[in-house]
């Protein structure tokens, strides 16, 4: 026990020290204050020479448009991005590691092209991309937050397919990011790299998880566009605290082959790739680029479907109809959150033809029972098995998941099928719900006039305190049901006006638990976001 | 054990005599003559009415275009397939029940819309339809093949969506067809009802299955178009041995929602509902309307996929590449089987543009290790609890499937688990299988020239002598593939010609067992036909 015990933390060593070594190969030294506030996010502009801030202030269509027209070499974007990576690094500790000789060569070769008047490689030319990393990139090691893997699991020979595809676009991968041990938490804390923190409240909480790595990274401009995961919050609770955007992509869209994962299909709750990123642009310009690559031919679990661009005409005839989910009847968010969710309402009500109105969110604990039954259908065996290989101690919130959560058990075959299902039924009845926000037409056989998205809050509260994240419903329930989840920024904390309610009465335990957790280091100043779920007009996108 | 085996022979008579009563109610009497040759497929024109034969005779459009121009009145068309679907029943027992004054009472109201100028009810307006019996219809029993539920099972409340979607499109369901014992059977026998024969040979073989009833009602064209399912051939068989048109769609277009099954979702291969018809015009009908209807706004586990009918330019810039699958390397197809293929080949290898290329199957002997591992993921506990239930004796197919086959056994979690990654993993290396027949473009990262469709037998054989239909391979590949795969009718058995071959040599025991039931007592007069599976471009049809 004691040698393996050992092991764990030889492998830690070995992975921080490989990180460090492709840092220092970028070959600049990005000096940190040693005094910092808490909010961070304004040093990488003043450790910054004054051209790479610039460059990595651009929104990423702006770079690419730069790029393509010869304005900015791929190579001077490259570079800008590698040193600003290593900033969001010293202050947030959100990289596995940096990548600038693959890098570099890529923006060599994306430039030569276009002096040999080439056309630019494709709609991402000259894109900086980050990746979370259990995406696997040839020859560099791939590890899933655990320790184990990183010793012992062979290196890929190739890219991950969804990385073959933003290549191939002319994107260039400079950065792999940080997820926490078993990737099943909404923070972002691991034994091989410890915690990725926020950068709006550097060290205090946390940067939310899975993909916390990317959500801070992307949060400081370290990278403007990266590719997240997400089974139950993975990539919205992150850009959530960080605000940032994220989203979830329906089941079956964006291609898995090459990360380190079960295969496509085999998952009772499949866990989806998604992109991350400054702004809503960069979302669809991923979409976009990996339905163009037709990615079905070679995983054939995916959907051939193209991007469909929702184009949103508001008019008299068919208003747009949001619904919004005010708390889910079991946890109620704390007060920036109902504050921001009330103000976005005020805000909207007042755009002409757009019609908002409350809707009752149907059994998000039954929900939660069934998702949670289904995430470990061993009980964890798989991961305990894979931590006791190099003995690393299971984590706060690993612990957790898999050990205090009454839905995680070993099932057998019937159990699994139960819940299969119950997440069925689920989804049935949920889908019927939501019709029942218009009128059935009965010539048709068709709902009109349902609701078009819902607006719920991300979580119950802002980001988290270390070691605190253990409500996943609010996010967890749009897995379940495989509709597609937006998570946008909105606003910030006030503390002049978000202040603590004083509560007596709870709809749950887990109600009063996430009370308690408001405001006990009184409020961090994330920017807080809202949880946007796009109905069954748009349910593939 | 005595009381339960009495049960079932008291609930098998109650469905016998339920369907009697529905027959009676059409209120004619079809004389069937005493003496039949084998083949009785020229029995109901002399039967029935002139008028009867001729308007059963038309093809789906025909029929649709009269009623909708009040040239023929839909309560005609009803009455005269009323009419033949008893000629039917009484050929080859292919029906649970008939629906006269259901189908009368629809039929009345779609004329007297036209009377009163309103437009037709839609594209299917007039037509009548036939429908397996596990697919639900409003207040009539629900049975899925088995006795003890015919009794203990409520009857539903409402239609199945898919029938809903067919009813609102204008079509008339006039018939329920048989559909055997597990319904996990490639004929069509039940303790229910007995046996389907098949039109082309009487008495003699059977009509495949599990769409058994479909196909010998259409054959018979007691119906032009009707709806089937399919887990591993259940619509191709039938239609082969029948010599109709059958598509089995990919997984989650044709929605489910009210048949007599698990939900969809939850099932590791998952079963489809297609269509059947005397004509391919028939199943694209079908499957433009059910598409039309959006049934994922109901059940949401469908995918939101119009239908896109396939245009096939023939040109010499991007020729049509077929690939023909001789054999699958486990059992050859017995002699007519390879004639109709060779024929085949000839013929469409004269066309110009067209190529046509050899296509090595893929490990199809691991396909089915695969494909019936996750069948009865129970071992089939479920099944011989409901048979126990009414005591109804195992017939030698269900035997077989459940108890006889080395796939079928209860699976703990964790073997699920192992064939849920072998399936995923098997359709990953199929597909790459596949796109090897075409060039890998780096650039694209696509590969081109790939085949567009794969042409392979239906069956190792023409329409079986009744409980000998054991090997399912040639189409449950394509169930685990998860391609939608098309029967269609290409000849006849010629006794002259398709002589039994003298093999001392065989690729597998299942070859010579599948050899030994060549020619027993001598060929049958079927047609025979060709499995015709399309490619990854239009893998969602």
């Amino acid at each position: 026990m004691k040698a393996s015990n050992k092991m764990w933390k030889q492998i830690a060593q070995e992975a921080q020290a490989l990180r460090d070594e492709t840092l220092a190969k970028v070959g600049v030294t990005i000096e940190i204050p040693a005094q910092l506030s808490r909010n961070v996010t304004d040093i990488p502009d003043r450790v910054l020479s004054a051209s790479s801030a610039r460059i990595t202030s651009l929104a990423p269509q702006e770079i690419i448009t730069l790029a393509s027209e010869r304005k900015i070499s791929a190579q001077q974007i490259v570079q800008a991005f590698l040193e600003r990576a290593i900033a969001a690094q010293n202050l947030t500790n959100c990289l596995t590691e940096i990548l600038p000789e693959r890098a570099i060569s890529q923006a060599i070769e994306l430039d030569a092209r276009l002096l040999g008047n080439s056309a630019p490689l494709g709609p991402l030319h000259g894109l900086p991309v980050s990746i979370k990393s259990h995406i696997g990139i040839a020859n560099r090691p791939l590890s899933s937050g655990y320790c184990a893997p990183f010793h012992s699991r062979q290196r890929p020979d190739t890219d991950a397919l969804v990385v073959q595809i933003l290549t191939r676009a002319g994107a260039i991968v400079h950065a792999r990011t940080t997820e926490p041990q078993s990737m099943m938490q909404l923070e972002c804390t691991s034994n091989l790299y410890g915690v990725t923190t926020n950068p709006y409240s550097n060290i205090l909480m946390s940067s939310g998880g899975s993909s916390g790595g990317e959500a801070a990274l992307i949060a400081l401009r370290g990278s403007v566009l990266g590719v997240g995961s997400d089974v139950g919050g993975s990539i919205r609770v992150p850009a959530a605290a960080c605000g940032i955007y994220g989203l979830k992509p329906t089941a079956f869209r964006v291609p898995t082959t090459g990360w380190s994962s079960t295969p496509p299909g085999a998952d009772p709750i499949v866990t989806v790739l998604g992109p991350m990123s400054v702004s809503l642009e960069g979302l669809e310009m991923f979409m976009r680029v990996v339905a163009a690559a037709e990615p079905w031919r070679i995983e054939p679990a995916l959907i051939p479907l193209p991007w469909r661009a929702v184009d949103i005409v508001l008019s008299r005839e068919k208003p747009l109809r949001l619904g919004i989910i005010w708390h889910d009847e079991v946890v109620k968010p704390h007060p920036p959150i109902m504050r921001a969710l009330k103000e976005f309402v005020n805000k909207v009500s007042n755009v002409p033809h757009v019609e908002v109105v409350d809707f009752p969110p149907y059994k998000h604990d039954e929900a939660w029972a069934i998702a949670s039954s289904l995430y470990f259908t061993d009980g964890g065996e798989a991961d305990l098995a894979v931590m006791a290989e190099s003995g690393e101690p299971l984590l706060p919130l690993t612990e957790w998941i898999i050990k205090d959560n009454p839905g995680v058990k070993l099932l057998d075959r019937g159990e699994l099928e139960y819940w299969l299902e119950e997440r069925e039924e689920f989804r049935m009845e949920y889908s019927q719900h939501w019709n029942e926000t218009g009128v059935f037409n009965r010539a048709s056989g068709n709902w009109e006039g349902t609701v078009d998205a819902i607006i719920c809050p991300v979580a119950p509260g802002v980001a988290t305190q270390h070691n605190t994240a253990k409500y996943w419903t609010y996010t967890a329930v749009w897995n379940l049901l495989d509709y597609p989840a937006l998570a946008f920024p909105v606003g910030k904390v006030d503390k002049a006006v978000d202040v603590k309610e004083n509560r007596k009465r709870f709809m749950s335990d887990l109600d009063k638990e996430n009370w308690k957790l408001c405001g006990r280091t009184d409020f961090p100043t994330p920017r807080y976001v809202l949880l946007n779920t796009i109905s069954t007009d748009f349910q593939s996108c």
